[in-house]
């Protein structure tokens, strides 16, 4: 099925769920998943958004036929896994019969009573986490910090050849909304041999990323080749991979980052289907002249040619004095996709390739995406060149790195002429002392 | 309860399972837990090592009393993970109970039908492993590896300070016994500037490390204090950080060992209860003069003086050949757990200290432990220097690295005189191409 045939994408299509027409994240051409559970209590569950509401799959599943009911039934638990377990055809199957459900007005009424006002609902991560990996495909990013934390070396020798990850830590991640408090660590001395500090980090940053969701696993010692690794992503979220900047300098040698990292990462609570996304798939940007080919096994034309995500981002800062004084989120930064340097296809495959199995529900983050362009940067140590340059927000308020009561609010979407604009969500939390 | 008082170790007590009687790893003191399936096949339960048997915890439970019940009860299913998130005294309630059903024979007819023979029994990785980290506290090691790879730098100025360490991958944990697929990856280049190599790792090396369990978790932003670590820590077993040195050695800056580690890690079935290792427990080896005390959050007068564990551990190889003639495997290294430059509370406490939530079933491993002695190496990259210099088998077959056929075998105990010798277990496997 091709963008062409696939008759959800169509851009005329209305919903009979008033909010969901125009609506800026969730009109009927995106139908993201999410677990919920309703205003009145019970168990969580799967459910999708559309316009202001969500639908609950628990309460329509009866009304879907063949796979797309039992894509609903698998989404009836409080975790979506065995639903992504099972790959793209039953996704779709589910995006299809709920599509004809919100389009066709014929079961509005009986219906009806499986919408529940978002705003109303409590959500919750969507899936078990199994493994969190988090990469570094922002080139930008990479050659920003590099900088800052090896100046003689920014970018290391195997940068364009390996998509450089590590392992991150799954137990910390928390939904969009949960407050993250400041950790303590041990800071890198002002001094070389000195003892170093203990205390609250000073240098608290937030990292603009997108997450990857994996659905369908692999058997260990079992890579998944580069030509089906798209048919192991299940969708994406936006990622707030918070990161303490002082604790980061002095443990990060030689093993990695470890506690800079792993206090507290935040996810958006849908996860927006690669059906959704089809429509906004791009090529991946040509790399600069004389920069190597990706090997062999991290190569292949069609995700070239349509591997990466047509996606924006954007990050806001609300100050604690901001929200007293009503005023609006101060946007810090916007940027493209795009600007990984590797497609979420070649992280599959690379994580793959020694044969470590996936898993469903497993996350993949894309690594800070920075644009290049001034206004792109997605960290506060590389808007503020690693905290010398603070920054001046609208009420005069000075930021070098994040303040006790300070909110970060990272959005996404994807549009393209033709198509309907559709949200990817929203990550935001408050940091705490 | 002191190690006097607890009735469990004493060197006399006498099991009527006759086997357990002076057996070199699973006597009545040990009891250590694992989940096994019996060889009339059933689900995969709970079970404690008795000598040669496998007492099923599911089987016996009605004979239990109290917290003893409900604990027999918490590991009926496939998975520890809800006993060990109900912390020490609910471990030591059920070791007591199933101490005195071993060693009274009052029951032992109606006992007996929940014996099985261990070696009939299929045995499972016996929690759901959330989260693994993988320590670096082999300081022997650390210089060892650190040499290779950075000649001018072997040991970092943060060594001494912070308890190096890193997430490590939870899927591609695999019980003793799983063959190990020989990983692919990116190499190395021969000369700086070149493409790397991809294919077959050429320099596939073991490390022999201890693996600890996380019994009670800790919340999100609460950190574990260093004088509670121990009762957040449920046992011991023994780890295989299976390692692909040449994927390592270019892969691993800035960000640390990725593809590397990933493909698989062995753990042996035996989780060694806290309280069986009692016994064993000594002080933390003195720092050499110059290095630096903890600091304060690592530092607990108890832990220091009972922190470390006198636990030895063997590793021997046995080749393809050797197995085809009939030859005893041939012991690789011996060493003590002691090498270790952090404890174990001191780990916990680190991790958890910028907030981390710890969950039960999470696995610390040690870290390759080195003990600085010829003959305690613990990899075969430090017994060969780097791979310059092969090490010769008794049957003439030299080694740098491991090939295809040859098995790992690890094995570790404990013993002290006054007490009844305890076994970790054993840690094997064999690679394949």
């Amino acid at each position: 099925m091709t963008i062409e045939t696939d008759f959800t994408h169509d851009p005329d299509a209305k919903s009979w769920v008033e909010s969901a027409n125009g609506h800026p994240s969730f009109p009927v051409q995106n139908l993201p998943l999410c677990v919920f559970s309703p205003p009145s209590g019970g168990e969580p569950r799967g459910g999708i958004a559309i316009g202001d509401m969500i639908l609950d799959l628990v309460d329509i599943a009866d009304m879907l036929e063949l796979d797309a009911a039992t894509a609903a039934q698998l989404a009836s638990g409080p975790k979506l896994n065995d639903l992504l377990q099972r790959g793209p055809d039953m996704m779709r199957a589910l995006r299809h019969g709920v599509f004809e459900l919100l389009t066709d007005d014929t079961d509005k009424k009986t219906i009806e009573p499986a919408l529940h006002k978002a705003d109303d609902c409590h959500l919750y991560v969507p899936v078990t986490i199994g493994d969190y990996t988090d990469f570094y495909t922002g080139i930008h990013h990479a050659e920003n910090i590099g900088s800052l934390f090896r100046p003689d070396n920014p970018l290391l020798p195997n940068y364009k050849y390996v998509p450089i990850g590590y392992h991150g830590r799954s137990s910390s991640i928390r939904l969009s909304g949960k407050d993250v408090h400041r950790p303590s660590g041990q800071k890198k001395p002002a001094q070389d041999g000195a003892q170093p500090d203990f205390g609250p980090s000073e240098r608290l940053d937030y990292e603009m990323e997108m997450g990857i969701w994996i659905g369908q696993g692999n058997g260990l010692g079992q890579p998944i080749p580069i030509h089906k690794a798209e048919e192991h992503i299940a969708g994406i979220s936006i990622l707030n991979d918070w990161s303490a900047r002082d604790i980061q300098a002095w443990e990060y040698q030689p093993l990695g980052p470890f506690l800079a990292k792993n206090f507290h990462s935040t996810i958006s609570p849908w996860i927006v289907t690669m059906d959704a996304l089809a429509p906004f798939r791009t090529a991946q940007p040509a790399r600069p002249d004389g920069d190597p080919a990706p090997l062999e096994y991290l190569m292949d034309d069609n995700d070239q040619q349509n591997g990466a995500f047509g996606v924006t981002m954007d990050v806001y800062i609300s100050t604690a004095k901001m929200r007293e004084d009503g005023d609006e989120p101060h946007q810090l930064s916007t940027g493209p996709m795009t600007s990984m340097y590797w497609t979420a296809a070649q992280l599959v495959a690379h994580h793959s390739v020694g044969g470590c199995n996936m898993q469903p529900g497993d996350l993949l983050g894309t690594g800070t995406l920075t644009s290049g362009e001034e206004g792109g940067e997605g960290s506060l140590i590389e808007l503020t060149e690693g905290g010398k340059k603070p920054i001046t927000l609208p009420n005069g308020e000075t930021r070098t790195f994040l303040e006790n009561g300070d909110e970060i609010i990272m959005t996404a979407y994807a549009e393209k002429a033709g198509y309907a604009r559709i949200g990817i969500g929203e990550c935001r939390a408050v940091i705490t002392g």
